[in-house]
């Protein structure tokens, strides 16, 4: 008998679900809202009363449900255990299966939001047909997701795969939200990119569409598109930051593959020509057979992976 | 009924091998020249022989051995595929477990050697009741071998773990045996700490015991242990970098354990002191639990992780 699945994607402000088919097929998506007050302890049985609402509107019997994947932004370890604390959502050190297990009795599978979203991607996305994968989320900060024949790593603490917070330059004056200085954070993720654009900028006078307007990431990749050659130094630079980066993982997990995913990755295949020229550069000779692609999912990779814990791993 | 299993480990001049029993004891382990000549034709042949006549020695039928494990100084996939060269052997391109059942009807499980040192020490070495360990080999090269949730990765060429080549320093103007600049390698290795030694002394004229006789790394931390400033000043670049370099492994795999082999080891716990600080003060905050210890099982680590390929994994 085919059986379902749902996939819970865990936000600070929302949390969207995801019915699916066994086969991967998106059947239906919603959203409810994140309720973050008393230490967010509504949002799993909030999240358990949706479920069981929809499993009623289809005509869904537990018997029919393979499981619940439900992706969270904290550290999770590979047994589903919160092991610090999710400060967006009010979390501390809690076992995900078995507090959702309480309000409806299906098996439960539980990750990092970054390493489901990853996992996503695997599945469905842009790294299909994949097993070795490293996903690179460029958002307001530089998130990872590594997969390793197939699974997920997910480190000893939770921590697997957190990229952004590798040290990539020494002397760097500013810090980090990790409280380090030199994160590859600090110049691949949106405000990175912003962080770059100034410095640029305050190098000399050079003309350039950036002096007007609020700088932002999509501002420079709108004025590289445009021929600025200003926003293409920036770009220049942000690339030899990220394919460095990126050179690095690879000496480490070898992968088949890079999925680039985010807001900052919207800039399309043209963020690729900064980045994939560089991590040659660097990559360890036997490395630099990797691809370079775009994620594919968009807002749903943490909705797919959180599914894919039950239905593929 | 209890099952025996064999370790090999191959290296350019000797193979090793070793008889294990199901619990991982080492009941007698053995050498035999690595004949090298016809792209190294006999290496395969020669091994099973050795094998046979050992069984025959301590009557072991075919049903009494659960398998051979081999580790092999190349490129090898977890299927145990050489999918590049192994320039030591003469071997190209390689199935090497249907190689060595041609003459031998057991199952063959193989890795890479640096991957499969790792694997032992996590079986019965410094690792042992780890399941995610990083081992570091400091080594002619540096080394590596990663271990994720008792899985060994061997990534998508065979180059998983090949920490020694993460790019670690800008503006490197001596070449890698990779033919990159910068790696980790250049800084944290023997022949690394010589370099490091070479640059310090050329820098004024402050008296070391190292002026005198030959540079080695060994010689470093002799005069480490005699309380010598130059040589204390060398120990604390080597310990930077390689701390430098194992807090960016920790962002990617995050692991629970660092386990440090290899020759420059053998200055033993005094080592760990330059190393584990630097990794502190480079490493991702839910990252620094990582423990430091030192490997233990010497050039045995190759045969016991081989073993363990097929008592373990």
């Amino acid at each position: 008998m085919s059986k379902y699945a749902f996939g819970v994607d865990v936000g600070g402000t929302s949390v969207k679900l995801g019915l699916f088919g066994a086969e991967g097929e998106l059947l239906d998506k919603w959203e409810i809202p994140t309720v973050t007050e008393n230490q967010g302890a509504a949002i799993l049985p909030d999240i358990a009363k949706s479920i069981l609402d929809k499993m009623e509107e289809k005509s869904l019997g537990e018997e029919d449900v393979a499981g619940i994947g439900i992706g969270v932004p904290g550290p999770v370890d590979r047994n589903g255990l919160l092991v610090g604390r999710a400060v967006n959502l009010g979390w501390d050190s809690l076992d995900i299966p078995k507090a959702l297990q309480a309000y409806i009795k299906v098996p439960v599978k539980a990750a990092n939001d970054a390493n489901i979203a990853a996992f996503g991607e695997l599945w469905q996305g842009g790294g299909r047909g994949y097993e070795n994968m490293v996903a690179v989320t460029l958002g307001t900060g530089v998130g990872g997701g590594i997969i390793v024949d197939g699974r997920l790593l997910a480190g000893a603490t939770g921590a697997g795969g957190e990229i952004g917070h590798l040290h990539l330059q020494d002397g760097e004056a500013e810090s980090c939200n990790c409280r380090n200085k030199g994160c590859l954070e600090q110049y691949a993720s949106a405000t990175g990119i912003v962080r770059l654009a100034k410095r640029r900028l305050a190098e000399d006078e050079k003309p350039s569409t950036l002096r007007q307007g609020e700088i932002t990431a999509k501002a420079v990749f709108d004025a590289v598109k445009a021929g600025d050659g200003v926003a293409i130094e920036i770009a220049e630079r942000f690339g030899d930051y990220l394919g460095k980066g990126l050179a690095i993982v690879s000496a480490v997990v070898n992968p088949e593959v890079f999925v680039i995913g985010g807001g900052v990755s919207k800039a399309g295949e043209i963020l690729l020509t900064f980045v994939e020229p560089c991590f040659q550069k660097y990559a360890f000779p036997q490395c630099r057979g990797a691809k370079f692609v775009l994620a594919r999912l968009g807002n749903d990779a943490g909705i797919y992976g959180a599914a894919a814990l039950v239905l593929r791993q």
